[in-house]
């Protein structure tokens, strides 16, 4: 047996009692649920451009797989095959032994299994790609949202981005409140739970990975429709309050990326549903504005004025 | 729209007639066809590993795909759906309109549609997730081999390895012949249909990617029998019988890679039925020997001597 099969053979192999044929084979077989579409993502990470070479593999594990399920929870699926593509500088036992505790525990979570992938020696780089399941009909798409139709996010926003902005010594935080940012950017929490129980409920629906106006814009592209939105609502971190004078940390709330948190559109007849399905799921919802016929997208400062963003996303080929 | 999503849409979103939902939103939406089951493979290439910053990007477009169709291939599945995750260095028109158009004749020529992917700044590196469908209990496993069972490989072995050896100057061969040779290290023929054909013919399959001795290996240890192979049997480009006097030229031929060929196994009553798969297939295949009950694969010579083998199969992670 060659290194790399040994290499995935004792990191990765494990029950995978959701498929007919796990890691080991030329496919995987998966036998999918009659009645349900397949919800399918992938999304690749690299070193130097989403983590650092300093990142614990057992926060990488876990953050390569849940900005896939985010992706998942967005459409409203529910999680059930993983396959992963890694490439390694060497042969790292401790490493890999780090990175696959943080990946399974991740995995478990949400009762995701990994049915395949390929190692290779390279710079350090994972692609994940994964598969959900969803009622015919019920995914959440990009384009459902409707002029009058209530603007939600889950969670808080802009953590991800403070933290970040933080580690790169571009926003001053004192160290004990940044390290109340940091876990967002290292261990973000998909939205799985909220997602499946937003089925039926939700317009449309995406996930907070390039920032709060950029992926609110894709809905409003897609739903060729425009949104009017209330900078006071939009849920922060307390200790973020602080920090609002600088106009880093403004552009990290409405700009920053990484939170995955979910960004959806619902009737204003569903807001008691969605309360209800945010609290089946154990998460905190925030109304934080409407969507208008007119096109654009439209933030209000706590006195009224607009708010204008010199960045408005994460843009994965900017300098 | 930032210049990532403008640059998906220009190369790489197209109709996807077979799935619900295609490129653009958090993830792909597909129906699978009731009945069968899927298969699913992933495989990544990395500059420097798998290919040379001066390969053709068509090429590239080609093999990437290709390589994860003889996955599919290899388990007899019908191609349907791949996403693609491209890490590139900067954003290259000319660079991506090739890609793109070596990727699409691939995909067309054997009718899987893109349905999702992710670019990201970085080392050029290409992770495609390849996934098809197969009649419930028809997929063509590694662990069917039974002992009589005939083996059998499709196409011409060593090619892809001889060329291999001749650009890094390891072995010498004329400019005329090595010509003859350098297509299957660049534009590899997944044998898609011949897998295809082969369900409920062939009794075990793998696709050869790293090496006719290491790949049949698996299919070995995986069904828990042996085989002896017949070194004059092993078909390979006419051109490459005169340098069969150099070890090398025989090693790339047992243990060489990235041919893409099928090696697969079945029973001696169905060879009647394997070559009516082959002609149905237009490819053709070779029987090479047989699965012994003691464990171990053996190769003779012309003379019956056994043949020795100093590497057995390509290892991602060798020097």
């Amino acid at each position: 047996m060659s290194p790399e099969f040994d290499l995935i053979a004792r990191h990765f192999s494990r029950a995978t009692p959701g498929a007919l044929l796990g890691v080991g084979d030329d496919c995987a077989l998966l036998a999918p649920t009659p009645g349900m579409t397949l919800a399918v993502t992938t999304d690749m990470l690299l070193q130097g451009r989403h983590f650092s070479p300093q990142d614990s593999p057992a926060g990488l594990g876990h953050k390569s797989l849940a900005v896939n399920l985010s992706d998942l929870a967005a459409m409203g699926a529910t999680p059930r095959w993983a396959t992963l593509s890694i490439a390694l500088p060497e042969v790292n036992d401790a490493w890999l032994t780090a990175f696959a505790r943080g990946f399974f525990r991740m995995a478990d979570s949400v009762g995701i299994e990994l049915v395949g992938g390929d190692t290779t020696r390279g710079t350090l780089a994972i692609s994940i790609t994964a598969i959900g399941e969803i009622p015919a009909g019920a995914a959440l798409r990009r384009d459902g949202a409707r002029v009058d139709d209530d603007v939600w996010v889950s969670g808080v926003i802009g953590s991800a981005a403070l933290a970040l902005a933080y580690r790169q010594s571009r926003l001053f935080m004192e160290q004990i409140d940044a390290a109340r940012v940091l876990p967002a950017l290292y261990l973000p929490t998909p939205r799985v739970a909220l997602g499946i129980a937003l089925r039926g409920i939700a317009s449309s629906a995406i996930d907070l990975s390039d920032g709060l106006a950029a992926d609110l814009g894709h809905i409003l592209k897609q739903s060729q429709v425009g949104a009017v939105i209330d900078f006071t609502a939009v849920p922060t971190l307390p200790v973020t309050q602080q920090y609002l004078h600088d106009a880093v940390a403004r552009e990290c709330i409405l700009a920053g990326g990484d939170d995955y948190e979910l960004c959806f559109t619902a009737s204003s007849q569903q807001r008691d549903a969605v309360l209800a399905a945010a609290a089946s799921a154990g998460v905190a919802v925030s109304r934080i504005g409407q969507i208008t016929a007119a096109p654009g997208l439209v933030i209000h400062d706590a006195d009224g004025q607009p708010v204008s963003l010199a960045r408005t996303g994460y843009d994965h080929f900017a300098a």
